[in-house]
């Protein structure tokens, strides 16, 4: 007889890589220079990244093992050695942009970049810019954004900090006047920042509250990094799951802190020497700044889910399980269609938001520079899509990363998978810069404004030509002739069909929900907001089939066209509760006994063999992403494919496993032990 | 003009949970002692819980800073403390395993009785468990069960280690072929274990593969702890999202260890001095243990849930955001029906999870009955419920956890507020006692196999009455009179029309599945696993509303039954792509203008307005769960309400707050701020 074991799965992972990586039919290359935006940008941020992963301070092996506080300590070292790197290297403020977000590592001065920079470049007075510019560009001081407090979150108009004007000196007085004013989760203010924008309510003389504005203030020391006086300030302590640890979101109380006149951030707002109020040109003009931020959260979700999921596919690729396949061993586990569809998807919408938000940071740039010349016929439209959008991803970003992590079984919820670490760090996405139910809202008010200026206006006049982007699925509720896509088994096959069925779903949805508003159900909001937001996706997403013919090969274009399809597709069938509902699918009537089909059949079977069609192509796909292995940091997602070798090395480094006995064995379970044996002497 | 700050938010959350608790209108005692099976039952539970929470050891108000390693050797000094207690108060057995449950810090000592004591006693011989029976029950020496591989987990028949007969010593020998035979995963192996239960294919002599069995090892010396000879053990590392983390999950290798052939588990299957196996009476009496464990799970899952709602809804409560109320605050967040009916439902499924997983273990001591006489009639049909109902709870649960942690927005990110640590313990639960999406396979194959016994062999004769519980719901395949509900406005007053909705759902599913059996979708499997189990639980709840009057007078009653009839309507609710698919739900005809109304539109009002309903009774619902503060361990959970300042003393114990001065600022702060400051000077 055989010997019992003739096979090592150990060994058969990296051949499997091999085999799916010779497997794949597209030039990885082409498509890389796709999702990069060009050679030119791929090979800089290769590069960067070289540099960065050769460093041994941006060594990540011993990070798992860290107490928090040395995690912080760490990133400061990082930030540090990354600003020493930019002079060395020469950087541009875009190449440090790129560093940082390849550095990945929830660092502080991420913080600054993100908020409190745009926040003053977008609303400080030129002679504020003039004073601190270069410093801040320069981090020879270092900045956070106070706008949350314990008290208050999203809603920002009740915040209870105050800012009081005081003529006679030409001051404000920011103060906190209750426990629940305090500043709180502000990213980078825990330990770090010297100074800070908080968001005050101003106090005119008399009393007048004019509702919340934006003050400069100094927070540290510059030459003793100590609190300066008046101050209260802290780390808020460790987040859920272990999230974000590097990062000291921070608490600050203000007792009754005097700061200048001119600090106050007053491009478009201010206050006179006499304590009058100075009109803004538009009352939301201050939302610029986290605009800015949302708009770069699409791309940001489109990267963070391609690293899940290249780390999922390569473990999928290489694990094997189950039955025998034709080659006598178990199949590879990503050859299960319960497996590949629900992984493959996420590649398609990876690749759908890094595209996506490029589109809207070009979108956000005319916005800005509109908005510095007082511009502000395009904020309502921005708002709305960047709320929606920020929603999408984020549910959708949070769901996949899950998803992959799930999908590797046991091994995925080792902290060696990696995957683990990106979804803390990522679900608070839900969250910050806007709740997502309460984004929800602000889409539902919008798209019934639209509604009504466009269809329920009287006898409308509106032509389908002159609607926006965002409401331009309103169009078919305009014209009569419009029906519904017919469903056949060639639907799925071309992106007409799943785009007009998403417009279809967000009008229907829209005009029942301004039927019923007088009695809105607890869930409208939330199905008003996605339907609209994947009504403008999709028709996005259709344009990108049309143009991908323009920048990659045939070859190449055809696979990605396949990957924005199975978008498109997969969110049909999530929008399956509404369409079939608004009669978009048709139900087939039932007999007794039942001979019933189920309308949603073919949908599932077309994206289960798109899904089949793609496999080949996912190695492919996720390599193109080009994530190296200290980028991943994955023993499960390496790119050779050993995974059960890499895991076994990152174990040894365990601290538990560095004695043999270990310390809890005197202490506890000696006596643990004893005491049981002579219990049981006694049975 | 009135001073801008007159209300102290933090004052106003006592005087709110008062307020709240105040209005409850049931007896939080009377619910608590139904919950909790009886007030003798409640009391020994409470004493317990004093005793613990009462002993500095048990105190947790460091855990949330410390090392993974810290966490693993507090854990032990708890379970030695733990059976020091048992010995002192006296316990019971029960008792012990009560204590256990309250502790909830997942120690070793949880794994020793979850898998390896029930193990071992269902299936080790007489011989054996007279041997190490007294030392197992008092800890004398401490087990693990070894099951999972690097390279296999679910996929039991394919585990690589290899136990193999010696007939001339009469002895086994277990080894390790190759690095993925490597035991991985198992609980309390990595520094704890003493013995173990292995897993391993038995190999007779001339080689014959006789597939996975059981077999006892000594895994470390009883005087020195250290690991004996032959065998490389240690932990496998930190978990994601830093769960589990007092847990030496660890992993072996067995370099032909030799052990007696006395040390096979023995009861059902053996192997003759000569080495001819002895076949036991059903292939898959060792399943035994799995279902034990997954009784075990449902209402372990109940109770977790129920934790993490406490929390939840205590904070929704106090929490004012928003919108002006009647009372000229902002409203508490538990107002908004965007809010509650997310939380509410959460209360509903734990409560029915408690009782539906008493109704299970009750099952489960019949069946363990039956196995050790042999008997194995019933095992194929608990099989299977505990299969579902596995991935039911576990799904659900981990759902739920997430959803009151985001309800509690910003806040709920901080690990302070205690949810995200009960999701990170709790997540693995997907996969681990059969990763979900096996399981699932294995329901549908089990109701695939009842269709065609029942309805589809030819001539049906089977009745009604003799259908099983889990099979119950095919009767509406067998009697053309039965038809499905028709759907009103009064539709959803009753649990009657919920039940019979969700039985059609898994008939017509069943039904769908066995005609497109040769070509299935990708997800039918998990759709009908889920339909099915879910028409099982609701046919219960049924059960549970008639019966829950005997218990409760008829105040309590009167709103539990709301519980249990929400808990229907939002199964309901989840079920719409499948009640919608086979025409259950009525689809309204669209026009052109569109008239359409939203089917699902009178189901989604009900399940708000018994949300409405049941509000008031948040407060007294989850205080009758019966959690005290040391157990929740969750600042925005606190009993009094005091939310915001539980959250700022927590704040306070920060290591990083221990300095006024970070030790980052020397080593890099400084250097970076100098940088740019230089920098700066020379723009």
């Amino acid at each position: 007889m055989a010997p019992p074991q003739s096979h090592d799965p150990s060994k058969q992972n990296a051949v499997d890589m091999n085999n799916a990586r010779a497997a794949t039919s597209t030039s990885v290359s082409d498509v890389r220079h796709f999702l990069h935006n060009g050679a030119a940008h791929w090979r800089k941020r290769e590069q960067i990244s070289q540099i960065l992963s050769s460093d041994p301070l941006f060594d990540k092996s011993k990070r798992t093992f860290a107490t928090r506080k040395e995690l912080y300590i760490r990133g400061q070292a990082l930030s540090n050695r990354l600003y020493e790197l930019q002079e060395v290297h020469k950087w541009s403020s875009e190449e440090t942009k790129l560093a940082l977000s390849i550095i990945d590592e929830g660092l502080p001065v991420g913080m600054f970049r993100c908020t409190f920079e745009p926040v003053l470049r977008l609303q400080a007075s030129p002679e504020l810019l003039s004073k601190y510019g270069a410093l801040i560009a320069s981090k020879g001081i270092l900045g956070c954004y106070l706008q949350t407090e314990l008290g208050h979150g999203t809603n920002v108009g009740r915040l209870e900090t105050t800012a009081t004007y005081i003529p006679e000196t030409r001051e404000f007085e920011i103060h906190s006047p209750t426990l629940s004013s305090t500043k709180w989760w502000i990213g980078a203010l825990g330990k770090t920042a010297t100074h800070g924008v908080v968001q005050a309510k101003l106090i005119l003389p008399g009393g007048k509250d004019m509702g919340p504005h934006l003050f400069f203030v100094q927070l540290r020391c510059l030459d003793t990094h100590k609190v300066l006086p008046g101050r209260v300030i802290g780390d808020i302590g460790p987040k859920a799951l272990a999230g974000y640890p590097t990062t000291d979101n921070g608490f600050a109380r203000f007792d009754r802190v005097r700061i200048p006149k001119e600090n106050m951030l007053s491009k478009f707002a201010g206050v006179t020497d006499a304590g009058e109020y100075i009109t803004p040109p538009h009352a939301k003009l201050s939302y610029g700044g986290m605009l800015y931020i949302r708009s770069g959260m699409v791309t940001g979700a489109g990267w963070l889910i391609g690293k899940g999921v290249t780390v999922a596919i390569r473990y999928a690729t290489v694990r094997r399980q189950g039955e025998i396949g034709s080659d006598g061993l178990e199949r590879q586990i990503i050859t299960y269609p319960s497996l590949n569809v629900r992984l493959i998807p996420i590649i398609s919408r990876a690749y759908v938001f890094v595209e996506l938000g490029r589109a809207l940071t070009r979108g956000f740039n005319t916005l800005a520079r509109d908005l510095s010349s007082g511009d502000t016929s395009q904020l309502a439209e921005m708002h709305m899509m960047t709320s929606g959008l920020k929603v999408l991803v984020s549910t959708t970003g949070i769901q996949d990363l899950e998803t992959a992590r799930r999908s590797m079984g046991g091994h995925g919820y080792s902290a060696f998978a990696g995957v683990g670490r990106m979804y803390a760090d990522y679900v608070p996405a839900a969250t910050y810069e806007g709740e997502n139910y309460v984004l929800d809202g602000q889409v539902l008010r919008a798209a019934l404004k639209s509604f009504r200026s466009v269809v329920a206006g009287g006898a409308p006049t509106t032509t389908a030509a002159a609607l926006s982007p965002t409401s331009y699925y309103l169009r078919l509720l305009l014209d009569k002739n419009l029906l519904p896509p017919e469903l056949g088994p060639a639907s799925w096959k071309q992106p007409a069909t799943p785009i007009l069925l998403l417009e279809w779903r967000a009008a229907l949805l829209v005009h029942e929900s301004a039927q019923t508003i007088g009695e809105p159900d607890a869930s409208a909001t939330q199905r008003v907001s996605r339907a609209v937001t994947e009504a403008f996706v999709a028709a996005r997403v259709g344009e990108m089939i049309q143009g991908v013919g323009n920048t990659l090969k045939p070859r190449e274009a055809d696979v990605v066209k396949k990957v924005y399809l199975l978008y498109l597709l997969t969110t049909v069938e999530s929008a399956l509760v509404d369409l079939l509902s608004f009669g978009l699918f048709r139900a087939v009537p039932m007999g007794n006994p039942p001979r019933s089909r189920d309308p949603t059949r073919e949908l599932r079977l077309a994206i289960a063999a798109l899904c089949g069609e793609l496999l080949p192509e996912a190695i492919g796909l996720t390599d193109a992403f080009g994530f190296s292995d200290w980028e991943l940091d994955s023993a499960l997602g390496v790119y050779d494919g050993t995974a059960y070798e890499a895991l076994w090395k990152k174990v040894q480094e365990e601290p538990l496993n560095q004695t043999e006995v270990t310390e809890a064995y005197e202490a506890s379970i000696k006596p643990l032990l004893m005491r049981g044996r002579r219990l049981a002497a006694k049975l």
